[in-house]
């Protein structure tokens, strides 16, 4: 059944260089509007759910240009505010084969979002409108503001019996040195709203200090997620582990943890077209699962491959359909579709 | 010695979005006109022959671009009338890896070639101008008017010794359901005139309805081409055996059936970059190297390099010189020609 | 005060060569979405209203894009179905000088709109929801059930005590020989059923059949009108004058007759970018003006600018806010804004 | 009625920096094939004519795109060899306003063509099978073998009874210091084999070295041309004043002297995208004209407008056809057609 | 006699919707890098000058492609520091006709330029390389440090007999309310320094606080800036008045004040491709005359055609030499050379 | 520590197809400039050195744009001389993975570069200047003028005691029929004053006309290599030996022979971009080893890595920083850097 999906987070232009050229070579660049609550909720949306973004954008051209791409992804607008002067961007320089991509920031501190007045946002209002709301590890790297508000928002959401999602989305260049320590309390507050919750085991010996005597990584995983779901209550806990081939194929498999129990999906391997946002598309698939009463077996084979699928299209943001998605999980690497 | 060899079919636009962007995100789209006729003639026109198009285009800016495109690949265009509104169009959104190309097409039937009076083409004038004339299954699924023209086309060219091509090319969706059954007896019928024949066991078995015990594809061929040949009277059968590997690059191989011999070709694997008109880059090699008096072996060898080579370059339209497939079947893999 | 506005009309696809080449000459198509209702609630949303396009799309990825690029637009969606297979499309090159833009159409007659079974739309529940709903004459021309859905919906608008706006529009090319008469009818019916109108002169000579002595476009305009208001019971008739002059300038000028009276605007002179769709521009400023309850002079003076502005834009629709357009009612012929 | 008609000249690619950047600026240019002999003959070949160009490539890729774009262009090939190894090119960089545009050549002198060995043509034959033949002074400016070629050819046609058409054209840049002295005696040879000859005063007075005390270029003209057409017994003679306006736009008059009697055009003024090869469509229409029996006032009138249309489409080629230029003769200034 | 020229300021990123659309509707940008010192040394260098910048680019690939930018443009870059993240930018929206053009700034406050730390600029070292340096208004308003900044460069450039150039160049947005209290002792400042002044009697009248009791702008530019050059020991002071047409066209004229006399140029009029930079390009023009020692007729006359071609090309900065500036000065409204 | 290294070769223009379409498909091209010394030269600069070009390019647009290019690519222009009329050119059409590249050349012998006068060099004051200076055989390969500068270049840089680089880069198709005995000689003095030599057993073999008993190709390179540095005294010869793979990735492995001594690098395995230029990498890497006085391991490693890393870029001319090499060197097959 189709729901309110909200997701609370900063709206960044993405400069694109065409190609495969650098920024000293090219004199033309690609633009689109995306982050992390962007790219799921327009996902949602395309999935059949009402999705809206909680934001701010500065009231100039910009911003229009923002909100304009927001429409076209088919992300509703009413909580998006207008205020402040500038916009988040980034710089994307396409990799090839073993030459990785290249990302590089604006001073997105001074943005509407990041500058934003708390009292901007009714956050009661908007709990009592949404089933459910999308928080992200990025944001909570922002500044103090930043952190408030997602305090706020998730008591807010939580005092009206919504479903809060937290994708950890831990950013080491974000928090600088001594990141874990500094992030850990935030984390551990919001861990301790959510129901749903993005991450694997590096989240957890890392952000959140945790021991471990195993060294594989799905080792570690069945260990310390068990651990963290009791410690914080959390009723689902889902993931991803890639692997970069020799090939330069990638290869995800994805898990969800939910009633005491693990289950895996498939290992998928593919070719990499767009990267980044595929933890985006992941986690809006786990999220539709969930909303959708899907079975564990179905909710993370929908999400491996949504996620997979993001790598085949263009854009931070997942693009496809979730009929798409359905008859890519039913047919292996096809031909023509006339 | 080169020929005199026409084609009858449709014209259609190709609207393609460039990149692996999907309609909903892109903004331009590339044109060019394509059709399997076209494809063939094109490519025995880049071989040294006369290639001709016998069709219809609407009397307006888009048949005015049509007919250029035409002129542009070579073809002698003659035989073209104008005639009728519209001309018919597919839009093609490219995949990449495991997520397949999608076509979407306009309302063709309603198009000059597919609304054209009969009495627009002299086919018997045509007839005694040209040596060879290619048909397909695909005009054959359009409608009674197209079927008519078809077999009194095909009456005329063998009232003139001309040489009669049919391939096959059975498409599903343009037949619905039920579709075997309404289009067996045209088959039928248009296999009987036919001289050359492109197919494989799966045309056996489906639109024609045969029966076999075996269950490998190769077996399967091996029991009933030479059964077709003989029922039909064909002199020669072509047609190939596609692979899609996990890495996704595609096999080939390629047969030749005549003189109650198989002979096939070695199993070509290469990466993709356009697979539509593959079909008919094979097919115009089988019609030159029997054109040509190529033996079976340089025939099949030909055929399956130029339909191999057809992937690598962009476009439905074979657009290499026989010179340039000639090379590719002596070399292997190269590096710059400088 | 900001409305609810819907407009009924079909969603067309602009396939646009780029820069000033033929379609014979060029490879590349800019493709867009547009049509009359779309252009007017787009504009509409732009000024602060509600937009609703009342439509219907087909169900594949044409569809998808023209929904997508609704919501670009800013137009809410909920009263657009999806149906049937085509979605009608239009290319256009354009002209330069003395040479004129060609529009070349699809056959839009079997497009999702067009062929629509009547049950799609619940116009008793739409009527409800919105303040005013648009019509246009190119609806109008298409076919009966077209002109039933008009009929109804303007029905249903009015026993909700909504405005209905008309703007005829009368295409010669899509009525065919004979077509005043046949239009006749169907315009006197909406007129009747109409609070604002869009119309010259023209359309109460030709369309309505309207008889004067007068020679002059101005006289015939002022004499024909105040009777077309009476007649019909119109509170409000709107349009334009266009020139065209010798250096390829544009010169407009626009009227409003509302309470027995003519207000003119200025006369403005401009270069011409994209004509397309100024019509359209110069509507949505008529009825901000009334639905926001601008004095006659304001109203006037906002809609031709709005129009002249539409024509140094790109595309269909107009793009720009109401306050860019207050802007230049107070300057003229500024430098860079920074 | 219908004839057939050849011209004799180089095809040389234009490559040309797109919009109105620098070489130094830009890294991208658009490539075309043209040259007084294309333009000429694919004009004609969009007039209902059969259209041949007598000219040689190269045996390798650039000489198969300038084949193809011949073929796009309407123009048929039969006459055309392939040898040697370079296509003559220049590089165009659009001005703006006052700042002009500007042509860089490479060295063209090296092309197929002006190597090309004069066995290589059998302009016997070739003269038997066309009615016209179309020869410029840029050829005759080449070298002596070219020069060789021209008379040759010319005496060729003249012998089979066809129509010699001599293009004045007079090119300071390629015949250097003290051209006017090395180039009167070809010119003075090709007139007096010429048919109809395209030139103005400018011609008689620097090239023929005639004198007259008119300064005015009216004047001079009319005084001049009949003297040319008595000495040379040249049947028809057209040619055209320009004039650039302070506002950019041109003005163009066209004049035709036959049967001793001046006829003059109306003098066309127009915006200007691209000026080159209006030469050429002026051209084309009084060879048209000519073919077709028109009056003198329809022909002037024809090749005047056909001349002043090319300045309105992208490129060196006229590309419209007879029936855009009767329509614009007969509408000025015209809104969108749709 | 060419000489070393540096100026002073900022590398900005410049982001150009290509066309005439809008942010909201494009999805591509041009991109380029230029400032007001960056174009002011480059048309120096392209009339034969050492042209240096004095400037700090971030470390990073954003810095890497200013870096490379400047190279193109022919700037010797040993002058050049790296330090910070950031680099200003903004974003361009090209008008048409009456709509103008619209900029939209990034946070530059936090770029590499306006946070470098003093120390590291070796103002001495390069005051004893260069002749010349150029000041700008621009930097001026940056803030304390470009300020302090400058008023050690200009001392430094004193104590080594340099020429100082500057270009008052007030922007109000970037000073804010009071600004022209603000800048005025800053502006006293450098006027005191400076040799060469560019500047016209708006200057005098807003920033420097001065009275007249003419009305015209001519008469009150008269008045004033023979007492601005005795007040401030200036010997040289330069400046245009600009006119922007009904036609939108614009016209230009420059001035001279030198030795106690005003020299006028012709007023150019002309069509507007991109107007941004059209200032430096006539500054360029200025210090170029003085340097070379031509005739105040001569340095007015150059200016002003470098200012006005300038207007016909693309982007910021001026990119023709100092012979096509001679050639427009000798020929109007010319056609193609070639 | 940085050296002031000069490279003396052509500059070229490349004329790219973009995309994988044929010069008979598309209507636009890329253009760069580059060549075996900008090339080299550029890649030095990135590094840290100062990168001097000595060569000769047209007065002209095209040398200007040339001129301009270089100095985006950070090289400096003091030893550029202007002279001749034309800049030799090729265009360039991408193969995709069995179907190879394709490169057509213009008369490059007429270049500015191959005509220019012996004197427009000053080959002793240069000599003083620089500390290394690379020669190619490319230009050994062009015509006696260009063999004769490159010994009296050589012959001055020894007298200097500067170093010497040769890259033997023997292209067959320029030397012609009997070309390994036309270049023995000149490749033999050459060799003579080298210090540093790139080349591998195929040179020894096929120009120098060396013998061996082995057979493979790594056996004949040991056993060759050492007797070339003794008979011609060079210091360092270094190469790569190629392969192409089944799958089209390429694998390379370089060898440093110094002191004795081979070292021999990793075998690179990786996806291919662009190949062009991936030699001169190469070198630049070696070069640079060598004069910051590497390791011989940390000399191989760095030059194959940057050759390796050229293939993932876009264009002839490296374009990547040292830091990035190294770094590409410690991390294997990276995801985004952000």
């Amino acid at each position: 059944m189709s729901k309110k999906i909200a997701a609370f987070g900063e709206v960044m232009m993405r400069l694109q260089v065409p190609g495969f050229e650098l920024l000293t070579q090219a004199n033309t660049l690609n633009y689109s509007f995306s982050g992390t609550g962007v790219n799921v909720v327009s996902a949602l949306a395309n999935y059949g759910h009402e999705g809206y973004l909680v934001s701010v954008l500065p009231a100039n051209p910009l911003g229009d240009a923002a909100a304009s791409y927001l429409g076209k992804l088919g992300i509703l607008k009413k909580f998006i505010a207008r205020n402040g002067d500038y916009l988040g961007h980034y710089f994307l320089e396409t990799g090839f084969g073993f030459r990785p991509s290249r990302v590089t920031y604006s001073n997105r501190l001074e943005s509407s979002f990041n500058t934003a007045p708390e009292a901007i946002y009714d956050f009661a209002k908007i709990a009592e409108d949404v089933d459910v709301v999308h928080f992200c590890g990025i944001t909570l790297a922002m500044n103090d503001a930043a952190r408030n508000n997602i305090q706020n928002f998730a008591r807010a959401v939580k005092d009206n019996n919504g479903v809060v999602v937290f994708d950890c989305n831990y950013r080491p260049a974000l928090w600088g040195e001594g990141g874990y320590e500094k992030a850990k309390p935030y984390y551990e507050a919001l861990l301790s709203s959510a129901d749903i919750v993005l991450m694997n085991e590096k989240d957890a010996l890392h952000v959140l200090g945790m021991k471990t005597d195993k060294t594989g990584r799905q080792e570690q995983l069945e260990e310390l997620i068990p651990v963290v779901a009791e410690k914080y209550s959390i009723q689902v806990i889902a993931g991803t582990h890639r692997t970069i081939n020799e090939d330069q194929t990638h290869s995800l498999q994805g898990f969800l943890y939910k009633n005491d129990t693990f289950t895996f999906s498939e290992t998928l391997t593919f070719t990499v077209h767009d990267r980044i946002g595929a933890g985006d598309a992941f986690t809006s698939g786990i999220i539709h699962g969930e909303m959708e009463g899907f079975s564990s077996e179905e909710t993370i084979a929908f999400a491996v491959t949504a996620g997979a699928l993001k790598h085949t299209t263009v854009g931070d943001t997942p693009v496809l359909l979730d009929k798409d998605i359905f008859e890519s999980m039913s047919v292996k690497g096809g031909d023509i579709k006339r």
